[in-house]
């Protein structure tokens, strides 16, 4: 589990990273918008990875606690506090997601070299972040076979539609949606 | 605290049941996308909400849980479900701001009558459930006085920019975020 957290703590640290470099980058182009759509549509994703940003704030610290102070009997279903790590962990999971979402929505727009080169940069990085976060806590969940259910599971098996690092954002194939409807949700 | 659980269970039924009806809205408009671009736009937006359905199939019973079989000694910041819970509300609070976001998105794009009457109505219905989240809950927040900092509070301040009910999400003004550079955040 030490090992685990040691790499949750470098993914997360350097996601933090990547949001502010990222808000640097939103920050001219919500200035600059040429419209009100144009604006309220990055300043949206600016606030959503700012609303990250606080949440890892109190995640970082959780995570160095554990890494620490915590050890291998306090990693169990029956502390409180590491259930809450486990749960602020798959949201951030989710976080990342999106996070590589927003990236691939900006290189859209954003295809001169200078940006679109630190875009890719930040998109291999939490697309590697997400994927280790991922398989950790299911091999977690599945280790402990507490009861705690993922609410998201469900929703999981429908991401791999990301791309790998590489591939050009247009080749995530979103449509492969197919048969994931809204009532298979319910 | 019993009267505020019965609201909250309100707006979150509520806003479960807009979801779905935003979503069905979005089905056929990334089935028939023009683009890669504008497909992975939309997609995105459904996954963010398909996050936050999942996310509300957790908090709905659990406030009713609260509603139904706790009692006013259980709503103590000692009482770790209910820590739980304030911080749920917390992230669903920015969740039904985020939403209502997406519905002016939505309505800068998809403004025959139809979809317009319907995203309109779910505008107004979010907006009115955030308000009375955020404030409840900053009233809760102070009547406990407990140890629990919210670590969105500051992001709160700046969110005045979402337009009353009846504004067109134009006069949102998202420029209004003047000084709120990410070094502030830090
Ligand atoms: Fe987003
Ligand atoms: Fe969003």
């Amino acid at each position: 589990m030490k090992e685990e957290l040691a790499l949750f703590y470098q993914i997360f640290t350097t996601t933090k990273d990547a949001i502010e470099r990222f808000m640097s980058m939103l920050d001219p182009v919500i200035e600059h918008a040429k419209d009100d759509h144009e604006r309220l549509y990055y300043h949206h994703i600016y606030e959503e990875e700012e609303q990250r940003l606080s949440r890892l704030d109190v995640l970082i610290p959780l995570i160095n606690k554990f890494q620490t102070e915590k050890e291998e009997k306090d990693f169990s279903p029956n502390n409180n506090e590491f259930n809450r790590l486990l749960q602020e962990l798959n949201l951030e999971k989710f976080g990342l997601h999106n996070f590589v979402e927003h990236l691939d929505l900006a290189l859209f727009s954003f295809t001169d070299e200078e940006r679109s080169t630190l875009l890719n940069k930040l998109r291999a990085d939490a697309y590697e972040g997400y994927q280790y976060v991922k398989e950790k806590l299911a091999a977690i969940n599945e280790r402990f076979d507490h009861d705690y259910v993922d609410p998201h599971a469900h929703h999981d098996e429908h991401h791999d539609h990301l791309a790998a690092p590489g591939t050009p954002p247009a080749a995530n194939e979103p449509n492969k949606r197919r048969g994931f409807t809204v009532g298979s949700l319910i």
